[in-house]
């Protein structure tokens, strides 16, 4: 047989290049371009390339592909109308514990406002009741109201991460087939109920795949029943809320605060700056904002190219491929 | 009888004055001054006094007094000599919930890099390694080795929450007599292993009570051998951790981060602002500054009023108290 060649263009996985070519043996050719045109060149003879992105342009490019394995769960980066007939889709997970510590960080800081609390002690204020009885109780998670919405992978582990606090839990998912009782839930439902989820929740968090259906599902009318004393955690992709909304509610401060990992902008391939958004979020002081590393964590690439060499290999042999998506 | 006054000086039961009132009931008068001098003044006929500090100076303007109930459970800011032959000392807990959501939140912010990369992205620096793949991958809480220097309420609530995200724990203690296998540690051990238990920590949490014995227990040699991807965690008090030697590793990136709760300076009674060391900890950027308040949440001290209330009501009507410490 023929090396198999397999272009890698998802960055995240550089740090375990060595790791994933034990893995897949000599028989895998790995190619680790940088930017688009190396990208577009390392596919001319390509059978496989992994990564996030998949387009016409970069299908026009590869005429040998016969699998698109996306290194992580969300598929949205996939023009599915570029793959040729013989070319499959695979995806991977492995993120859900990351995303669950990134969750209650971002609910346990914001909630108690520590960020704040350290700003303002680096100018020697003391951000306590201790010092101004005045301020009301900071609030901790036993007994936060965690609305979920979204319950795959990432939704379910934060939620049992959440429970393990002591907080009460409700989801909201695109099937509405959660079993509540099952994952000790106080009501599951489906896309209808999201805003009733919205308005019983001192904490959203938001972590659906980015669909028709999804996008903007998180508005105005949403966030506005969050309300001034309510968080906002969103790990699943920007355009499943919606920008101004979020941007002016917080602003306005109908939002308490907000925990935003993913964009409405990204830097182009190979660059590293650019704004996230067309809108100020960063001149705002009741946000967080990261750069999609919610689930960026040596566990889970290590997870990840489990998967990607079992596939590459599977492709290889004519064996049957794992976490084939349709 | 007539009615028990009892002064309280802790700022951060003011937002429950009334919850405290009631389960006291009319029996007993509550007086809340604020500052120094309303404090001696509401002493003259008081028989307890609730809050954290008590010295001789508070003792002379005190001569009905028969309880010091400290509001949370470090009795150091007490002067016991202070304390006249018919008048008991009892504390409190309720904090270790919070404590533990603290250690959480600064465990894997600090271990993830997440504030150095908000700040970056306020600047529209994407620090990942999905755009830079230069950068190592951030570590999670999973596999952490986190060492218990302490093992109190606070320590043992910290370690069960360390455990969920599936971090290893030892723990070294004042008496050495934690038992390591009931507590799912690795190893637990006495002062003499203190040294050993930074050596083999990722995140060391302080959490034991100030005394002879744990004044700047964790100094130069500690902090090094924690070293520059280490993470300490200081929840005790603030001169258990010698403050010069922290903040010179800290400077030259020999400790990797610090999350510091417990300080060298606080601003004096009824006053908000202050240094809160005599070393320019605001000056460096791998530390997370907050102003004693890893305890503080609502939950806490509605826990602490209970026992509070519970104290007040016995005195008064000539029963046992509860958590007298000796």
């Amino acid at each position: 047989m023929d090396k198999l060649v397999a272009v890698i263009t998802d960055g995240n996985l550089r740090g375990l290049a060595d790791e994933l070519q034990t893995l897949v043996g000599e028989e895998v050719e790995l190619r680790w371009p940088s930017g688009l045109e190396q990208t577009r060149a390392a596919l001319a003879d390509a059978d496989a390339i992994v990564g996030g992105r998949f387009d016409a342009e970069l299908a026009c490019v590869a005429p040998r592909l016969r699998l698109v394995q996306v290194s992580g769960a969300g598929t949205d980066g996939v023009d599915r109308t570029a793959l040729g007939p013989d070319v499959v889709l695979a995806n991977t997970y492995h993120h859900e514990d990351a995303m669950a510590e990134y969750a209650i960080w971002a609910a346990i800081g914001l909630r108690r406002g520590l960020p704040t609390a350290d700003a303002q002690l680096r100018e020697q204020r003391w951000t306590s009741p201790a010092q101004d009885p005045g301020l009301p109780l900071p609030l901790s998670l036993a007994g936060a109201r965690v609305g979920l919405y979204g319950f795959g992978h990432v939704g379910e582990r934060a939620w049992r991460a959440f429970a393990s606090f002591g907080s009460l839990g409700a989801a909201v998912t695109g099937r509405g087939s959660v079993d509540a009782a099952e994952h000790g839930l106080q009501w599951a439902g489906g896309p209808d109920e999201l805003l009733r989820l919205c308005a019983e929740s001192d904490i959203l968090l938001v972590s659906p795949p980015l669909t028709a259906e999804t996008r903007g599902a998180v508005g105005a009318a949403e966030i506005d029943v969050l309300g001034p004393d309510g968080i906002l955690i969103n790990v699943a992709r920007g355009p499943v809320v919606d920008d101004r909304a979020l941007y002016e509610a917080l602003r306005d401060h109908r939002l308490g605060a907000a925990a935003i990992d993913v964009w409405y902008n990204y830097p182009p391939p190979g660059t590293r700056s650019g704004a996230p958004a067309s809108l100020p979020f960063a001149d705002l002081d009741n946000i967080l904002m990261t750069p999609h590393i919610s689930g960026v964590a040596r566990a889970t690439f290590e997870g990840r190219i489990s998967d990607i060499a079992a596939n590459l290999l599977a492709l290889r042999a004519g064996r049957p491929l794992i976490n084939l998506t349709t």
